[in-house]
């Protein structure tokens, strides 16, 4: 170990330590903390922030990576990618001029709080003058750091959340799914109205038992409550730290089904934190791989393993023992029809398995759009709903349940939206190499046992961390590059061949 | 404004930030953390600690504050105020040196690991290496503090939890008090035995139940639910921050009486923190004024108010419809008999009003002794155990209940124990300037109204957060510095008078 690489060792290792306890405060305050301590928790975690921007941008630090890199030799390879992540987040917080990111975090402040109000009263205009500071800004930052980064501005947001990502590889995977969907959909929701409804499950389920069976399944995948909690938020996260997992849900007392399922994605994302490697904890190398592959662990979880047929015939009747459900509605073959029903709807965060990438392709081309200069703000109702009857087949009656149901614009996080399906295509690639590799994992799910499917993740993704690229841990563990032939093939089985 | 006080309110604003954020994560481990979480909360608190640290110890600190001294004249009082308060903290941070700091805390950390085993096992001898070199370096601490202060070094460790407390004035009014308890108690201990045992309320008491009394209770105080929680600990305690304070309590479900009256205690702490001034929040005049202040509040609301007559027949009429409780043992005056019930103990922290100060004045005198270099660890047993027999009439069995039973020493606290009895001296000389400022206080209590009370409290202790120091704060708000007699006349009327 050189001296100028251990120096950067001790100055991350603060830094994510200070990020850590941002997490558990930011966990607190979606989970538990009174309204009337908003106002200071805000100010807290922004003198967190602005610490650990100085610690980060120190004179020092630009210094201490060129001597440690021209040293490269002497470090071992997951100090190399450590030293290389370190460089990274150097880059994004030095790229960007102080005064930008002030007034950026002013204008996204003032962005959100207008899009609750805007959004409720489906008041567009209102917005335009706000969301228009807030993307003049990003598009600045952007500029700024496509410059620092040596990618395009579009490439330097997502980058952010999908280190190393590339727009270019993502619109040849989501032009092949775009040319797929919409004749795929319609041929699943031919085949289910010939199938006829699911029966539904209507009744009383009262939060406590919700929250008996939720634990329950939290431990058989493998979820330890020594390390973590799962609570209750208005929308469900998984947050805290790797030894520490804070996980969230809400309860709907007449619908089990939407809060148990949550729960099993966010212990998809718990899993993984809990999985990152103990011996780089505090190192940014020691972190999850960006947002897609945290995405693909809980939808490998939530999409892949709990929606398969084993899993929901297991799940049907521990089910109905902690409800007391019997009859055909409790059936596993109901519960299965109940979980893959597929219906052309207008809200992302309700959409189900084959219509989500749709609704996620579409924010992705419009956004790459708006950073490119290429659609102007004022023009972004039309250009939603256009695209909403092209990939989805259904047209918003007004601007509430269309471009305005996102926070994610408002908060000034374009870039974010595509590692959701990036997530869902990758999660059913590393299933499908997971049972090809260990072909007892589907007769396990069927018993509630995921130590097989646990094992392979582990030793495949969680204990990698960040010392592969997202691409390469993808093609290390499944033997090819993301593949849309392998996802399109899990769509297949699932909603047309079963 | 100068331009070097202006500096120093920025410093020392982000400094507050950085140790409410440690407040809340402090709070989160004792109350909701799950254990595995242990690791690496220490690390994250331990992080924040030192880049405290480094903000408080920056060079530039030094000289901003001779500049705002030699500017004095242009602050106005509550500047100036702070600006002592900040030349306080620094001198505190800056006197000792950081290889000391490291040193002690270490030790510290592993005396008190060993003192749960040591004091389950009742071993003294096996703790006394480690508790001898917490000692030692508190000693040495205490030393480097009395230059840098100019005080004595005992004083100089009293002065972290009592700002400009001295031991000279605490050897005047605990010698005054030791020289009235024995034969106080002896008296009251007779009287009680001839006027027969209260009648117990033997039942059993769901923490449910408990718990909405308690939050009924709370809201009567003044407790404000937008700005604070109610959760269970191990101990009870108040923590968080001003704005989102965050008590704990434990519940017997054998016995309400108990939990209650802690959850009152802990709100006197809650209301206080509540009533500092908005307008100094982030700087150090703004915070609470010590120790003894501190616990002053607490046991205003739980020993003054919530132990008065009035008081307690309301919360015997509250308790015996929260738990459906009829007949003699649940009357006003069983009620009261059970909460004024004084007993001969060993355990400071199970002690009655009565003979509580008699412990803390045994654990001043005893570690007074241990700083001076008087006492020798080896032979802290024996003085224990003399000290038990004269102030309070009965001598320990072992020392798991004797000088093993506090964390305070093997957790380098010396310093600490004045403050209690301090505290509920001053509690019971605000309570009689109160009533005597505001007479409609009594029947106010009796009605479960505290808004007379804390009116008063607000405006002549809580709004002046550390404008002034402790002890002109008791001189101000009642016309006299702290006076033993008054305290005395409180135990009296109480216990024998009435």
């Amino acid at each position: 170990m050189t001296s100028a690489y251990a120096s950067l060792e001790a100055r991350f290792r603060r830094l994510t330590l200070l990020g850590d306890a941002q997490g558990v405060l930011q966990w607190d305050m979606a989970a538990i903390m009174p309204d009337g301590g908003a106002g200071v928790r805000g100010d807290q975690l922004a003198a967190l922030k602005v610490v650990s921007h100085e610690i980060l941008t120190d004179r020092a630090v630009g210094d201490l990576l060129d001597g440690a890199e021209s040293e490269n030799r002497a470090l071992d390879p997951w100090q190399r990618a450590n030293l290389v992540e370190m460089r990274r987040s150097w880059r994004h917080a030095t790229a960007v001029p102080a005064e930008l990111v002030a007034a950026r975090s002013k204008a996204v402040s003032d962005c959100e709080m207008a899009w609750r109000t805007a959004r409720a009263a489906n008041d567009f205009k209102g917005l335009l003058p706000l969301l228009r500071r807030v993307l003049a800004l990003t598009r600045e930052t952007a500029q700024a750091k496509a410059q620092a980064l040596g990618v395009a501005p579009y490439d330097a947001l997502l980058d952010r959340y999908e280190p190393g990502g590339s727009s270019r590889e993502i619109d040849a995977l989501f032009d092949d799914l775009a040319a797929f969907l919409p004749g795929f959909t319609s041929a699943v929701i031919d085949k289910q109205n010939r199938a006829g409804a699911p029966l539904p499950l209507a009744g009383h389920y009262p939060a406590e038992g919700q929250t008996r069976l939720a634990r329950e399944l939290m431990a058989a995948i493998g979820f330890d409550f020594a390390h973590g909690r799962l609570d209750i938020s208005h929308h469900p996260f998984c947050g805290g730290v790797p030894d520490d997992v804070r996980i969230t849900t809400r309860w709907n007392e007449r619908d089990w089904v939407s809060g148990i399922m949550a729960v099993l994605h966010e212990t998809g994302h718990a899993m993984y934190e809990r999985g990152l490697p103990v011996a780089w904890r505090y190192q940014p190398v020691g972190k999850a791989r960006g947002m897609s592959l945290h995405e693909s662990q809980s939808l490998l979880v939530e999409m892949q393993a709990c929606r398969s047929r084993p899993f929901v015939a297991y799940l049907a009747g521990r089910a109905a023992a902690a409800f007391g459900g019997s009859g055909p509605a409790w059936s596993a073959d109901n519960l299965y029809k109940l979980y893959t029903r597929v219906e052309r709807g207008l809200i992302r965060v309700e959409a189900d398995e084959v219509t989500y990438p749709a609704h996620v392709i579409l924010r992705y081309r419009l956004e790459k759009a708006m950073i490119a200069g290429g659609l102007d703000l004022a023009d972004l109702p039309g250009a939603w709903n256009e695209s909403m009857r092209e990939l989805i087949g259904v047209t918003p009656p007004d601007d509430k349940d269309g471009c305005l149901q996102d926070i994610h614009w408002p908060g000034g996080a374009w870039g974010y939206f595509p590692t959701y399906t990036l997530g869902a295509m990758t999660a059913a690639q590393l299933f499908d190499a997971a049972t090809r590799a260990v072909p007892a994992i589907p007769d396990a799910l069927g018993r509630g046992d995921f130590a097989p499917l646990m094992g392979w993740l582990r030793a495949n993704i969680h204990e990698k961390a960040s010392s592969l690229s997202g691409g390469d841990l993808v093609s290390v563990a499944t033997g090819r590059p993301l593949d849309p032939a392998v996802y399109k093939r899990h769509l297949t089985r699932r909603y047309l061949d079963a």
